[in-house]
């Protein structure tokens, strides 16, 4: 049946359409933090931040249900729904971030991001990591490095190391953390000296596809300062770490003290109903608003407005954030507990960890990684994987994740890291 | 409560946030074609092609929420219901297209296309007409003339008057579009001349922005053969006339016996529900996959799916492109018989309509247009504006549009272009 699946997909879709796993899952259906395959078989799902509340949470499905059946326009006319919404977004943030664009992804948020930047400051250069991801568009995807753009990069985009990438296997992050601003620093300066000059540095706040390199409170004030100095914005793309998944903070931003110009929002918001968002202050809203006639059809409509409101009631209804903080520490102690050569560095923020796998010789475990993945899937546990060289595991799981899908994740992880060292040794 | 709602806006959302209407209406329920305002008052929506099955279609809204509350994952895990809808969607084009990528919105779609039509091509030139819009993205909204990008229009872009820019009012369409055909020819020629060569020329087959200026089978010939001999592609904006608008056809392109390239639809596919798609043939989709490692979370769903799948179920049940296109031939005969002095071009495809208006001396009579729209607007039928200088009425209803509600339209036009004239004049 799958091969029949995968065959269609080929005929229907085309070639390269990603999938995960040698052999893809075939799901079905979906509750809570629980996932059912065509065969009957059950996934924990320690993967998927889409389903924030969980999968197929009732209140949200029934608010979506409910105001589909009522109304779904666009925001050409009145409706309460997206104003409520965006007032309870924004104030989960701290001033001047006062006002919210909607798009449908995040993609679109971050396309819209990096105009406003270039709107704001005048100038055109950006800055990110060297190995990051935070967006499909033509603009945004300039900023990846999977595949480097047709016609090459252009000339005002500079990709620096993320913090972490020099460490040490195990390392700490502090000499690191100086790197990264002292790299920024130096695509500032050469962004100047092209006639570029800086709209931004976009970054994720905790690094989240770079490694998640373990990042601290403060840990960014040199590379945020240097941007700065030369009227530069910084971006955060709070699409992973944000709306409570950290625990301790709402945002990732937050919890490292630093305060973007510009944040955007996705994934989590409409737990699956597409719904992406831009938080930003009057001032900078005000100079993209002037610059360009931005509307989105599918955006700020009465059901994304009916989703992010359910998605919000569940959270404070389940106190969630709440839950990723404790139930994130228990997950961050278990994987530390772990003994195994090859797991050389564990770090994790709330619901959201990495475990980073190092072969005899130091060297990136990837194929040790990879095997490790596929066996959790096959014991019924889904993970996914990180990294430039694919090697640092990743749990990222719905935030009503219990301390019994802890226990079972790591004892699967533990099992999973014996044999697969077994099979890849 | 409008002016409550709009301060809320402009608070929340910032300025220069796009409404209908000087004073927008404030809607709170929907039914088919008909909407609610929050004061009871009920508005006949000759104007909205995002229901296109209708508002709140309950075999849509059921399907949502029949699905959502089953799974809603992405398109790295397998699953039946979107391969269903593709090979549902490629069955209702004309071989070569044969395969589908799906994203959320018409823009992700457009943006998609460019990058496509620059993988198969090798070059980067795009041509379109020089008032149009296909899309909200940093590169799509380059090809827009609204608002020029920050820092001016890339090299590679060449925009030219759309058919039907230079004739006279109420004059024959024969004669532009031969001049069409020659401008696109130039814009070819002096992009090979720049070094660019020709990726595409992006149209909407019907101009729908631009102000429909009945186009005809055969007419966009000319213009397609000077992209071709340079081995440059056509897209096919088929956001406004796909998906059986047309009455007559499927697809615009269909109509005119173009052979596209590359399809992009939106806004009708999904009925409200965010749903996008990029129709092409093997190859081309085998040269933008083997370039761009792209994924759409939000896009491919089993929900998007459901949404897309409901509609196609719907517009076979009730047979909405048979009505379109006996309802809209009705539609034209009663515009046509419309006597006022105004009232100088009238043309329509199935259920899209265009009325130009000019003033005695043959100008544009835009202020005039906007006085009609907002006639009508009080009278109970919601309307729109396109043209160069918005003064061609649109109408543009849910493909449900009965002949009774061309009734309620068109005499409810007549009475407001008596009132609006002594208004205007």
């Amino acid at each position: 049946m799958t091969d029949a699946l995968l065959d269609r997909r080929q005929r229907l879709l085309g070639p390269n359409v990603p999938t995960f796993y040698r052999a893809p899952v075939h799901i079905v259906a979906g509750q809570g933090v629980w996932l059912t395959a065509a065969d009957g078989r059950r996934y924990l799902d320690a993967y998927n931040n889409v389903p924030h509340v969980g999968h197929a949470h009732p209140r949200v499905t029934e608010a979506v249900a409910r105001q589909a059946a009522t109304l779904d326009t666009h925001s050409r006319y009145l409706h309460d729904g997206i104003l409520d919404y965006a007032e309870r977004l924004v104030s989960r943030f701290a001033p001047p971030m006062a006002q919210v664009l909607f798009t449908c992804t995040g993609s679109e948020a971050m396309d819209v991001a990096l105009r406003m930047a270039v709107s704001v400051t005048g100038r055109t250069g950006l800055i990110a990591t060297d190995n990051t991801y935070h967006g499909n568009t033509t603009a945004v995807s300039q900023l990846s490095t999977r595949r480097p753009p047709v016609g090459g990069y252009p000339p005002n985009i500079r990709l620096v190391p993320p913090p972490g990438a020099e460490s040490p296997a195990g390392g700490a992050c502090g000499a690191p953390l100086e790197a990264f601003a002292a790299h920024v620093a130096e695509a500032v300066a050469d962004l100047e000296a092209a006639g570029h000059g800086v709209a931004a540095l976009v970054l994720c706040p905790v690094f989240a596809n770079e490694g998640l390199p373990g990042v601290q409170p403060g840990w960014l004030e040199g590379a945020a300062a240097a941007v700065r100095a030369t009227g530069g914005l910084v971006i955060a793309d709070e699409v992973q770490p944000g709306l409570g998944r950290l625990g301790s903070d709402m945002w990732g931003h937050g919890f490292l003290g630093l305060a973007p110009d510009i944040c955007v929002l996705g994934k989590s918001l409409g737990n699956g109903y597409p719904l992406a968002a831009l938080v930003t202050s009057r001032a900078h809203m005000a100079a993209f608003r002037a610059r360009f006639g931005y509307f989105n059809t599918f955006a700020a409509t009465p059901v994304a407005a009916a989703a992010g409101n359910a998605v919000l009631d569940v959270m404070e209804a389940e106190r969630l954030q709440q839950n990723a903080m404790e139930v994130g520490a228990a997950l961050l102690t278990e994987l530390q507990n772990l003994d195994h050569s090859a797991l050389v560095r564990v770090t994790g923020h709330g619901l959201m960890a990495a475990v980073e796998m190092r072969d005899g010789d130091d060297a990136p475990a990837t194929a040790l990684a990879e095997e490790v993945v596929e066996q959790m899937k096959d014991a019924g546990v889904l993970i996914g994987r990180i990294g430039r060289q694919m090697h640092i595991l990743k749990i990222r799981p719905p935030l009503p994740f219990g301390r019994a899908h802890v226990m079972r994740t790591v004892e699967t992880l533990d099992r999973a890291l014996r044999r697969a060292q077994t099979v890849a040794g």
